[in-house]
């Protein structure tokens, strides 16, 4: 257990504040943006229907613009994700969150699953990429395997989940992944993260980055 | 109720024989295109990333080779769909099944929401274009106005559901949908189609095609 404690704005830098579903509304988008430029979380996380508008909200302010792409499923061609990448970061993304080729890794074809993060990584420009693992449909054989790949392939973070699939962000799986990427690499946690002790048990396994929508509630007891 | 009694060969004929899943491999896909020319379904439907390995599977079968598109939530830029079908048809889909972008629904902004549609409308060429309405997440009003839209648009099937969001195919769904956009515009059904007696409520109802993953269920007990 995480004995650290955090300043409510240390634990704001560690948030990507996230709404993902596909319901939420204009106005919904620009209260998160709202919300992320008054207590700096690291980024807005949304899909990329929102890139143009959120960009732009948030243009100056230092919180970072974050589109997910392939999204949930990520079964698309590394060309479809390729072109999917080029065109949010042309729009203002500043972080791109990919799901890799599941697909491809139950398959064992390793060779489709590294030529998939390695076509958006080699189009991301300034943009950092991040690349979800959705560990809950994994082996943790897999789990090591696709997140070697993803580090060689030039990922600046791995990711746990989607919060689509059946499970969220689990400490163990966060701590497997931090063991496998070493330091120099950035481990998000993502999937049911709604309270300040998911948020610490996250970070204390090894996590550099936290996706939520609870931002608000899990930083809100902190000074 | 239905009262109207279908062989085998015909209610297969109404099926979309559907594998979405992300963590299908190479071999499920195989597996349910064998089961689809042998059963004649209307189409194997599979992600975008499985459409080569269809199309190949099924070239001179008769089956036709159906791909979703922004799937399942349906939130990316119109410029992004027109791209992912005309990639899609390119690699050998007859069908492109694309989920609207239900936040511009939403948000009232239906000039998006229309334009979302025509961006993949305009790009289909021979293929035929299903719109995804994801029923669970509209009100009646929004239902019948995007059914509207998306069949002065072009679509060739309003489609009920994603089989990923909260709720499937409702009869009174799909009767509502037919309803509005009358007999020239196929209604397809989809999510939670298990059994047969759900696949006939469906075509009582007005459906013309069936998505599911269950076909070889459905019609196991017809002659």
């Amino acid at each position: 257990m995480d004995t650290k404690t955090y300043t409510q704005q240390e634990m704001a830098s560690y948030i990507d504040h996230t709404l993902l579903k596909p319901d939420a509304s204009r106005d919904d988008i620009l209260q998160i943006c709202r919300e992320a430029v008054k207590y700096r979380f690291a980024s807005v996380c949304v899909n990329p229907s929102w890139i143009p508008l959120v960009s732009k909200q948030l243009k100056g302010t230092g919180v970072k613009t974050c589109s997910v792409i392939s999204f949930p499923l990520g079964s698309e061609t590394p060309e479809m994700k390729a072109m999917e990448a080029s065109y949010v970061i042309g729009q203002g993304a500043d972080e791109v969150d990919m799901v890799i080729n599941i697909g491809a890794v139950k398959s064992g074809d390793w060779e489709l699953a590294e030529r998939d993060i390695r076509a958006v990584t080699d189009v991301k420009r300034h943009a950092l990429v991040k690349v979800i693992i959705e560990t809950c449909l994994l082996t943790e054989d897999e789990k090591v395997k696709i997140c070697k790949i993803a580090r060689q392939a030039g990922a600046d973070y791995v990711k746990t989940s989607t919060g689509f699939s059946k499970g969220g962000a689990l400490a163990s799986d966060v701590a497997l992944m931090r063991r496998t990427v070493g330091p120099g690499t950035g481990v998000k946690a993502s999937g049911g993260i709604r309270t300040l002790e998911d948020a610490q048990n996250m970070l204390a396994a090894g996590a550099t980055r936290l996706g939520a929508s609870a931002g608000i509630e899990i930083i809100s007891s902190l000074a």
